[in-house]
């Protein structure tokens, strides 16, 4: 099953998205649908109204979450390349939901940096409220999967220790287009990749993953309690800009896509900033 | 005038608390109360349910933040001492809205961790929606005063470079009782201060930020947002637990006061997390 949240003349709608079309399933938006128990039996027979696929406008798949956490160093062929050694803990940082875009809308380049990349990264919805979760737990917490575009505005990012500054800029992250449910995907390693105008930039498995979703569902709800609704981005692999020799940034107009195979795909036009 | 968010047996209500009660203003917290364009004159006229000021049960003073943004390095007599200088940008980081416990509410030390530290800031709440600021509109942005303490978990802030998984473990950070509006405090310094059982740990006066809560919130609105009911912590001064020879952290049953001058106090005790 595919969940998603549309927009539409009257607001937005949570959707199962079949292969004939969107059906809306009465709540406004995914967070509101998995805040429901009985969300996925709720979904799967949800017959509101329909929508036809073509031009279908995204929202951002879960517009507000109370948590997007972000992972870093979490690919192991990245981490090795780098020359680092694998890390024992996983490196989260934050973003705030007005980051968020859709995942067919505009990225938007702020006019502060000259130093804005790509970063596409596999990325977990929670659909059960969990707090120190086991292993099997975790994964029953999982809603699904989806793609994330962790735009980083690289000189924002290192002005200090800490990342948040440089990740959390507005309409800059695309999420979506949909959440697929576990069932639904094939067990092992799926691709991520990342194609700028017609370019590919990143290509690796998520076989690369040092902590996978289920580590990471542990590890956090052993300090916070995670709600439905809340994402998290599980980190990115090599082929960054930020690492080129020379690097290479984003710039207005560029086309961006970023996929992870069996899930969907994100495609996104760079615009920069309206002039103050 | 001052704002708080009170728990009652129906539920979470904003207050305005006056010197003889608190009156219901008719909304469930103070962030959707903060965003009514009109929250100032509404609040001042409000004349619902009074509610007598002993035994009031404050909830976190904004329960569901969109965004909690936390400052580091931002007092100069601590930057200054520890030997380092003063920063050009502000280094800031998130938490999430379950670390968040009301001013009177015990503080949950996590049993994974045997080194919490206590952090008492100046805190922001905005009562307007801006983005890029002029020091005059952010000013006015400025809904009130509360206080904060950024309880930290050091062993989980420097296990990664990235402080997030330290400073937003569950029901660990009082923030409230109420804000204060500008137009009640006086210019220039404020007194801030943590007395843990009865010894004074921490004391320094606004006076001594590096970036002042306008030119916050004139930075941070470069990047995202701010909207009603987000919070901005600003900052910590010496004293911490984590400096001192030998360290100090807080154990079970300890308890720690944290005041800034004409805005109030949090009290709380500390009790460690409920075994599993």
């Amino acid at each position: 099953m595919r969940l998603a949240t549309i927009r539409t003349a009257t607001g937005n709608r949570a959707v199962r998205v079949d292969a004939t079309g969107a059906v809306e399933t009465g709540q406004a938006d995914v967070r509101a649908l998995l805040e429901r128990p009985d969300w996925a039996a709720h979904a799967a027979a949800a017959a509101g109204p329909s929508h036809s696929l073509d031009g279908l406008d995204y929202a951002p798949l879960v517009p507000s979450p109370e948590k997007i956490i972000c992972v870093g160093l979490n690919y192991r062929d990245h981490v090795l390349e780098m020359g680092n050694q694998l890390p024992d803990h996983p490196t989260v940082f934050a973003k705030f939901a007005p980051a968020l875009v859709g995942a067919h809308d505009d990225i938007v380049l702020p006019r502060a940096s000259t130093a804005i990349d790509w970063e596409v990264e596999l990325t977990v919805v929670i659909g059960r409220s969990v707090r120190h979760a086991t292993p099997e737990q975790a994964e029953a917490a999982i809603a699904g999967y989806t793609v994330l575009n962790d735009v980083s505005v690289r000189d924002f990012q290192r002005r200090t220790s800490q990342f948040l500054q440089g990740k959390t800029f507005e309409r800059t992250t695309p999420l979506g287009p949909w959440l697929v449910t576990p069932d639904e995907l094939p067990e092992g390693g799926w691709e991520v990749s990342t194609v700028l105008d017609g370019e590919t930039m990143q290509r690796s498995s998520t076989e690369e993953l040092v902590f996978s979703p289920v580590d990471l569902i542990v590890y956090l709800s052993g300090i916070v309690t995670l709600n439905p609704g809340d994402v998290i981005a599980t980190g990115t692999p090599g082929g960054v800009g930020h690492a080129r020799k020379p690097p290479r940034y984003l710039t207005d107009g560029a086309e961006l896509v970023t996929r992870i195979e069996g899930i969907g795909e994100c495609r996104n036009t760079c615009r920069l900033e309206a002039a103050p």
